[in-house]
């Protein structure tokens, strides 16, 4: 199994949702969809639309339906960065400035506000409500997990269970909603199968974020495509600083020192270079990639109920790579969407 | 007809909304709903509630379907205001502190979108697709508004037709298709009905919103309830200012020095104090009162094409009440609340 392989199984569905959203409109407004487009453009992984159609082709569906979904799943996920940009007030997103930047916040809630409600009038006219329930409720969990995010921010006492619910609204539940929505478009009334590929999902974007906020530590600025340290700015409490805690629990004064360091102000490669000693005295980095594994063979061992197929290998392959690469599914993603872009052009 | 038999009509069913409001939860999690509820609980008009009532009694439904809905619609409201208070930074909402002054920008953007996302699902729910697509419709009508409002601010030269698509996508999309709904309950098949209803609700909203703009300008602060000038402070260009370049066109020396003194920055009330002098000047109150009002008879025109009955006179004195009162419906509403929530506590 290689990147080709992956590629040319996908290949013809990815290049007509490429298609999709570049010719359908967002809104009447041309300043809308000149935002839209430029974000649509400004790349992304298409991992979502990857997904689609990987699990479309597991539950034997490769028609073309996927086509005007994953367009719209697409724009559900530029929706989400334009609020996300908005709340984070992040100055840069891929490593263009981000929408707020560019266009002020109020604009991004509000052309971010015209893609949702856009994407769900696109799948309320084309596609059975079992799957636009599923979208829409994806979107209200993706909301309240940035709630959540922010509700625990700066807070050293999130619980692991609080910190999964954030992780998995925050990138697993669309990861979820867009593999279940594959075996929707094969079988509507296949069960089964949707809550598999549901869970699928789950486990493959939980292994994603965590492999992520591990990154955001451990990564270099050059191969993140941002400067590594920006959870710790923002003072989320994510998976490394949880796992540095609970570990250096026993040792009152260790444990005190790392609350300080991380609650403290001041220069921000100092004090990520900080953390990074105390992460490496603690072993953090062996115990989170532990934790990204165990997600990744749950995910595996999932896709092992489904009957051998090039569609199963590929997913397998796919979602074994979110291990290898310091960004998650860069290897594969970046190379897709090049020789995307390539053919399409 | 008096505001006491207006409300002993929706009276049951006012109450029923009010319940499902305080009752129906809007997320699962505790702060998302906190946050919802000073808001729902700091009051509001109402009036989208009251609106759907009569217009399902004017078509024959007085069932119960509207209790839920009239909640929905009224949390579409809600989280409009919400990322309304982020886009405009409002300090206050109806006399107090609003969502973003409170709780940050971060939490009024997520926690709108939860809103919205919770109505949506609550919609997909209980109703059929109609309704769903309608409401889901208005508020991307809604939002397109609003991006085209920061794009037309400090704009002179917006066109009327520019303004009054502001105008409808603000306020009278959702009068419309709250109307429109209201029939829907009654008898979806009936596309006749559903159509002069919704527009019926545009002609109310149209009527409502410029009132508003209007009296940004000519009501006083004690009866608004908030300080006059808002518009201009923000360089929002209305109704009373595009009525005034329009009339000054042919006298540049006044035209120009109208023009210099919007977009000039300086003391509020004292710019505000001039430019009421020149509205006072190019007769503009009365010019915009005929405008208001031709939407007024528009809308009531549509009523006489439904049979007489008391929820068509209820309808029709409502919309009357639109020109009397310094902010819009007031008179009405102010009555409204007070009695509901004397009898529901």
């Amino acid at each position: 199994m290689t990147v080709a392989d992956i590629y040319s199984l996908a290949e013809e569905g990815l290049k007509e949702i490429e298609e999709e959203i570049a010719c359908s409109s967002c809104s009447g407004l041309s300043y809308i969809n000149n935002i839209a487009d430029s974000i649509f453009k400004s790349g992304g992984k298409r991992i979502r639309s990857l997904l689609l159609l990987l699990a479309a082709g597991l539950s034997g569906y490769t028609g073309r339906r996927t086509k005007a979904l994953g367009a719209i799943i697409e724009q559900v996920h530029t929706a989400s960065l334009m609020h996300d940009d908005v709340v984070d007030n992040a100055a840069t997103r891929r490593g263009v400035p981000s929408s707020n930047t560019l266009y002020g916040n109020r604009v991004s809630v509000l052309t971010g506000d015209c893609l949702y409600t856009s994407a769900f009038l696109k799948l309320l006219k084309k596609y059975p409500t079992p799957i636009v329930s599923l979208i829409v409720t994806t979107v209200n969990q993706m909301s309240e997990a940035e709630v959540l995010q922010l509700q625990k921010t700066s807070d050293l006492n999130i619980t692991g269970q609080e910190y999964m619910q954030i992780v998995f609204g925050k990138t697993a539940a669309l990861f979820s909603a867009t593999c279940a929505s594959g075996s929707l478009l094969a079988n509507p009334a296949d069960m089964r199968r949707k809550n598999l590929l549901y869970s699928f999902g789950t486990n493959v974007g939980c292994a994603f974020q965590l492999q992520d906020d591990l990154m955001d530590y451990l990564g270099n600025a050059k191969v993140l495509g941002k400067q590594p340290g920006t959870d710790m700015t923002e003072k989320k409490v994510t998976l490394p600083l949880i796992l540095l805690l609970e570990n250096s629990l026993k040792y009152p004064k260790d444990y005190n020192a790392i609350k300080k360091l991380f609650l403290s102000g001041g220069d921000k490669s100092e004090k990520l270079g900080r953390l990074l000693l105390w992460l490496e005295k603690y072993g953090i980095r062996p115990k989170a990639e532990a934790i990204v594994n165990s997600y990744i063979k749950k995910a595996q061992k999932i896709l092992l109920r489904f009957e051998s197929s090039a569609y199963r290998d590929a997913l397998t392959y796919l979602t074994g790579s979110l291990k290898q690469s310091q960004t998650v599914g860069r290897e594969l993603s970046e190379i897709v969407k090049n020789q995307l872009i390539k053919q399409s052009l």
